[in-house]
C-alpha cells in the first residue's frame, strides 16, 4: 500500500479567500538547472550552429509561404497549431487589459521576429516511404538594411516544412521576466534531414480499445518527436473493432458495441496530418504463437518483402544479408510495454549493429517502438509511450556519430528530461524519464526536470531512482 | 517486474498493406453488456422518467436560446463544445463522399430532433457559491401539429443550462448501425438539481507543478461529472509557482523558471466556464505538521468560518452542531492520493453521516475530494482524479435515497462503469473502475466496460481484479 506521509499534508483547511501575502523568499529561489553548452532541441538536427544573440518574437507572428507548394493546406493548418503552443502564455485581448498592462514590460521597440517565412519547392503532398523531410531552418538578425529580423524554413516538400515547424517551435522559450517569447542563442543555422526513412510507433486496438480522440492526440504528440509512421495494429485475437463494410459481420467480433471504429472514424484517423498512418489488418488472425517470420520463412519471401526484426539481435543484418529491407524493433528494447526497460537502453538500442557494409546498411529503413496493448488502455498509453519513445525517436533521426559518443548522462539525459517537459507543457502525459517503472506511481514532490546533481546522481549504481 | 506473457505477443512482422480478410465471425460477437433497466446518466438526476421512443439527432443540429440570458456567450460556447462531443464520429464533409455513402443508411424521412431549445431566466451570470444550477430537460417527439420532435433545457440560470447541456449529451448515442447520434427510452423529463451547493475538487500544485493546459483539462472534465469548485492549491511548502506582481521576489520560490503561473495564466485558469476556480494561497505558509484547525481552535473561529473537514469522520457534526457551516472531505474516502480507496468507499462515504438535525444538515455546504499532489504530476494525475471523483459527484449530486438504497454493485456500479467508458471517449485518461491500485499498471487486454457477470463476480470476496 501506498500512503504519503501525514505529516507532509497540507491541513490549513479554512478556506482563504483573499490572502496576506508572508514574504518568505530568503528560503526559495528558482534553480538554474540548464546546461547552457547543449542545444535543447529533440531529435538533435543533424547540422546546427549557433550564436549569442536574443531575439524576441512578435505573438502576432506572420506566415508568408511561397514556392511550388505554397498552396497546399497542410502549411498552413500546422502554422496555426504551432502558433497557439509557441504563444501559450498568450491571453486574448491581454493588451487592451490594464492590470496585465501594469506589470508587462513589452518592449518599446517592437519584436526581432515578425514573419515566418516558409518556402515549399515541390507542390506534391504525397506521403510515401521515403519522402524528403529535410529542411533549412535559419533565425536570425537581419543584417540587410531592415531592423527586422528573419525567420525562414526551406524544404523540399510540405514534410520537411513541418519537420522544420517543429524544431522552431523548440527553440521559441517563453521568458518570464519580459513576458515574451524570446529565441537565445541566436542566429541559429540548422540544415537538417532524417537518418532514417522509417521511424515508427505501433499501437494495438485489438488487446484494449482505443478512442479516436486518444489516437488522435498520439499523432499530434508523435509530431513533437519527429515520428513519422503510426503503425496501427487494429485487430488481432482479443479483438475485431473494425467495420469492413464488404464483410459487415467482423466487427460483430468487437468487445462491445462501443469499442469500434467505423469506416469514417478510420478515415479521420489515417487523414492527412504528417504522420503515414498504416493500418495493418493481421492475415489470417493470429494462432497461439506465432517465431520471427524470417527465421522459419526466409528462403519463401518475396525479394520485396520488408522484414519487421521484433525478436532480439542479429534478424536485421541476416535480413539485409539477403537482401532484404528491413525494419527494427527488437523487443529487448523497443517493446514500450516492457516497463522494467530504462531510458537509456531504448536510447542505446542500434538498428545498424552488426551490419558493417554500407549496401546492406542502406536496407535497414528504420526501425519502431511497439506499444503493444494487453496491458495499457487509454488511462495509461501516453505515459508509457511518452518519453522512451522519444528515445528512440532521436536514435531514428539524427546522426549515429553525434548521439553514441560521449556519455550520454551528460549529452542526452538533459535534453530527454527538457523535452518531457516540453510534451508535459503542450498536455501530453508524459512520465517522469528516470521513474523506475515507467508507469507506476508517481514520483515524490518535485522539478518535472531535475536539477542536475539529481540526474547524475541517479545514474550511479545503486542508487533509489 | 511486470511483463506480459511472450505467448500473447503478436509477431506477424511482415508488413501488411493491402490484406485479405478472412471471415472468422462464428467465434466473435458484440457482447450485450448493458442492464437497459437503468438509465446511464451520472450523475442520476433528481427526478427523472423515460419512454420506449427512439428519437434521431441531425448532426446540423440548431441551438434556439431565449429568455433574459439570451444574450450570454457561455451558452452557445457551451452548446459548441458539446456538439463536437455529440457528434464526434460525424465527419466533415461526409455527406458528399461516395464511398461512405455506398455504406450509410441515413433515415430518408430526416432526423427526429433538428432544434435543442433553451430557456434561460436570468441574465446575472454571476457563479457564487448556491448559484441556482436546477434545470429541467424534455427531450420527446412532438405530439403537436408539427412533425418535429422537441429538446427543450429550461433554466433559472447559465450554469442550470450548462448541466441540462451535459445531461442531454449523455442521453445521444451513436448507434453503429444506422451510423446515427439516437436517443433511447424517450420521452425523457428529467427536473434536476444538485444537493449539495458546493461539489468541489482540489489540485496541488505545490508539490508537482502542473502545466496550464492540464488544469484546463481537468476543468474540462469536471463538468462532465457536475463537479462545480475546482479548489487550486496554489502553493505549500515545496514550491510557489505563482507570479504577485505586488511581491515579485515570491515566484523565485519556484521549482524552475519553467513551473510557474504569471497573472494572466492564472487570470486564464480562473476564466469562467462554468466551474467555480478557488484559488488558494496558504497563511501563513505550513509549519511542519500541521492538525484538525477546528478542533483545535473552535473557540476563536469567526462564526462566518466555513469548516473544511480534512480528518476522520466526526468534525462536521461538532461543527455544524456549533453553527460554522462546513465542507467534508473526510481523508479516509475522499483523499484521491490513497490509492488503496476503492469506488465504493468513494461512493458510499456521506457528508451528512452523524448530523440528523435538518438545520444542522443545511450547514453542509457539500465536499470536495482532494488530489494531493505529493506523488501525481502531469503523467497520472488523470487517471488518479478518475472515475473515483465521479463517484463523489454523485454522491455530492443526487438524492441521497436514490443511491444510498439497494446493492450498488447492481445500481450504480454499471453505470459507473459505462461513465468511465465515456470519459476515456471524450479523450479523458480514466483509469478501470476496479482497478485494485488505482494507478498501477493496466488489467489484461480487456473490454472498456466489463460485462455484467465480470463485475458482479469481481465483487465476490478473494476474486482478482
Amino acid at each position: 500500500m501506498l500512503l504519503k506521509s501525514q505529516e507532509h499534508l497540507s491541513v490549513l483547511k479554512v478556506i482563504i479567500i483573499t490572502a496576506l501575502l508572508i514574504i518568505f523568499t530568503s528560503s526559495l529561489s528558482v534553480s538554474t538547472d540548464v546546461d547552457d553548452s547543449l542545444a535543447y532541441i529533440w531529435p538533435l538536427p543533424a547540422q546546427f550552429s549557433s550564436g549569442n544573440d536574443t531575439l524576441s518574437v512578435d505573438p502576432a507572428l506572420c506566415l508568408s509561404v511561397s514556392g511550388k507548394g505554397s498552396g497546399l493546406k497542410i502549411v498552413e493548418e500546422a502554422f496555426e497549431r504551432y502558433k497557439a503552443i509557441i504563444f501559450e502564455h498568450e491571453v486574448e485581448g491581454v493588451n487592451s487589459h490594464s492590470v496585465f498592462n501594469n506589470f508587462r514590460k513589452r518592449r518599446s521597440r517592437g519584436f526581432d521576429i515578425g514573419t515566418l517565412k516558409i518556402v515549399v519547392h515541390s507542390d506534391n503532398e504525397e506521403l510515401q516511404l521515403g519522402v524528403d523531410e529535410s529542411y533549412t531552418l535559419l533565425v536570425a538578425k537581419n543584417e540587410g538594411l531592415s531592423i527586422i529580423g528573419e525567420a525562414t524554413i526551406e524544404a523540399n516538400t510540405v514534410y520537411g516544412a513541418l519537420r522544420g515547424l517543429e524544431t522552431f517551435s523548440q527553440l521559441c522559450s517563453f521568458d518570464y521576466d519580459t513576458k515574451s517569447v524570446l529565441v537565445y542563442k541566436a542566429p541559429w543555422y540548422i540544415q537538417d534531414k532524417p537518418r532514417f526513412a522509417f521511424r515508427g510507433l505501433l499501437i494495438d486496438t485489438s488487446r484494449h480499445y482505443l478512442p479516436v480522440d486518444v489516437i488522435e492526440q498520439i499523432i499530434e504528440s508523435m509530431s513533437y518527436a519527429k515520428l513519422n509512421v503510426l503503425h496501427w495494429h487494429i485487430i488481432d485475437e482479443q479483438s475485431f473493432p473494425l467495420e469492413v463494410p464488404t464483410y459487415p459481420n467482423l466487427w460483430k467480433g468487437a468487445y462491445s458495441k462501443w469499442e469500434r471504429y467505423t469506416v469514417e472514424d478510420a478515415h479521420e484517423i489515417v487523414s492527412p496530418k504528417g504522420i503515414n498512418v498504416m493500418a495493418e489488418v493481421d492475415v489470417p488472425g493470429h494462432a497461439e504463437s506465432w517465431e520471427e517470420t524470417f527465421n522459419s520463412f526466409a528462403s519463401n519471401l518475396n525479394p520485396r518483402t520488408v522484414v519487421h526484426n521484433w525478436l532480439g539481435g542479429g534478424v536485421c543484418p541476416k535480413a539485409v544479408a539477403k537482401g532484404f529491407r528491413c525494419i527494427y524493433s527488437n523487443q529487448g528494447f523497443w517493446y514500450l510495454d516492457h516497463l522494467d526497460v530504462p531510458w537509456d537502453e531504448v536510447y542505446t538500442a542500434e538498428p545498424l549493429e552488426g551490419i558493417s557494409d554500407p549496401s546492406n546498411q542502406e536496407l535497414v529503413l528504420g526501425g519502431e517502438v511497439c506499444m503493444w496493448g494487453e496491458t495499457a488502455d487509454t488511462s495509461d498509453i501516453q505515459q508509457t509511450i511518452w518519453p522512451r519513445a522519444a528515445a528512440a525517436a532521436e536514435r531514428l533521426w539524427s546522426r549515429r556519430e553525434a548521439i553514441s559518443t560521449g556519455n550520454i548522462t551528460l549529452t542526452a539525459l538533459p535534453r530527454l528530461h527538457y523535452f518531457r517537459c516540453l510534451l508535459n507543457r503542450r498536455g501530453v502525459q508524459a512520465a517522469p524519464v528516470l521513474n523506475k517503472l515507467v508507469q507506476v506511481y508517481g514520483s515524490e514532490a518535485a522539478f518535472c526536470m531535475p536539477t542536475r546533481e539529481e540526474y547524475v546522481c541517479s545514474q550511479q549504481p545503486g542508487a533509489v531512482l
